[in-house]
């Protein structure tokens, strides 16, 4: 049973891009439980979600780059990793509607595959990969930017707000609020560099740098939760 | 210090690349004990590093999906992991004789740091990722293909070479040579797909399918190969 032309026209209008080999899109909605043994590495989307993590990988750490400029490479491979977990993939193909079309085996249909965030995950992963193998790295990269937008905004404005948080953590432990102190500034006058430390009582100081105090003064809180466990690498 | 024109020039006959911005060559090229740490983020290799790690690998799959059509999700994963360790990257940036334009801190220099896999792995990362940045992927894939297509075809030598191998291994330790059994038949005519059995007298039998029954083999044994551990996932 292949994809009709009306549910290929409807999902193709919500990934927002037309396939110029439809059977790509076919294969990667098929889960291996729907195909023979002998030709599921050939008919599912094996080898589409192979390829799709990767390119969602690029992508994600392409964004990153460009959206945190001053994150050194531990943080910058945190949060990609927090992005690009299966859960938001399932989730990004939920947002989507994926789940109705997707080509299952009996027994996988009838437990409901069609809503399990594995399959899910898988999917998204394959649909991202089918886009490259059609049309290369521009449309997967629009697709990719327009679906994990959102989640790139929210590891963003958490970042942002890593000072609100840091400061309701030291209250809900009664402990005095954390200080910031600039220990170091750098550089030259168009492009200084500030060193920031930020201590709670009781707790190792930390420090961060930044192109400016804020800047510094939000990584410097960001890295003291991450310590402290607080927040986990995810968003 | 930076980059002199002439070396510059140099290496870019190497990589077979121009830079439209040097100056991300140069960053490329430095590494963090060369930089104060209040600027080791924005002008070290770091970042470049990060980005140039997934760049490698979504063109490693690429290559892989069309030089293995036949290979499953985990083949690939594993002959993908093989080809972009650090060892690797090392190697690929000794070829280039990068190790002498690396732009170290005084103490790295004098231990020998030009020369550290570590190091030399890093760096090459980091030049696939500044290639990305300055040029996009189309020449960030012909460099790679350039630089790790003889891996690639090692990868693709020692499959071939699967049932040779579990051959000598039978007869190494007093066994019967293997024996191969097609046990399906499947697809169209003009696209058959071969199912075959390969048995160890005292091992359990292990099967593969491929377009082919010589390739079906092959896969069969390699497969065998890697459940026995005789072959690592590395090539």
């Amino acid at each position: 049973m292949s994809l009709r032309a009306r549910d290929r026209e409807t999902l193709e209008a919500r990934l927002g891009y037309v396939f110029r080999d439809p059977a790509l899109l076919q294969r990667a909605l098929t889960h291996s439980s729907a195909i023979a043994p002998s030709r599921r590495t050939a008919e599912s989307y094996q080898r589409f979600e192979f390829l799709g993590d990767r390119v969602l990988g690029l992508v994600v750490a392409h964004m990153l780059s460009e959206r945190l400029p001053t994150a050194n490479e531990g943080e910058l491979s945190r949060t990609l990793n927090s992005l690009v977990r299966k859960e938001t993939c399932a989730k990004v193909a939920r947002k989507l509607g994926i789940g109705s079309f997707v080509r299952l085996g009996e027994s996988e249909a009838r437990t409901g595959g069609a809503n399990k965030d594995a399959i899910l995950g898988d999917v998204c992963e394959a649909v991202i990969g089918a886009i490259y193998a059609d049309g290369g790295l521009d449309p997967a990269y629009t697709f990719v930017s327009r679906m994990f937008g959102d989640n790139l905004d929210v590891a963003q404005a958490r970042r942002a707000d890593s000072k609100t948080t840091l400061q309701e953590w030291a209250q809900a432990q009664a402990l005095e609020p954390p200080t910031y102190v600039e220990i170091a500034r750098s550089g030259p006058d168009h492009a200084p560099v500030f060193t920031i430390s930020v201590s709670v009582l009781g707790y190792d100081a930390i420090t961060a740098s930044g192109p400016s105090k804020r800047l510094a003064e939000h990584q410097a809180a960001e890295r003291f939760l991450l310590r402290e466990g607080v927040w986990k690498s995810e968003t």
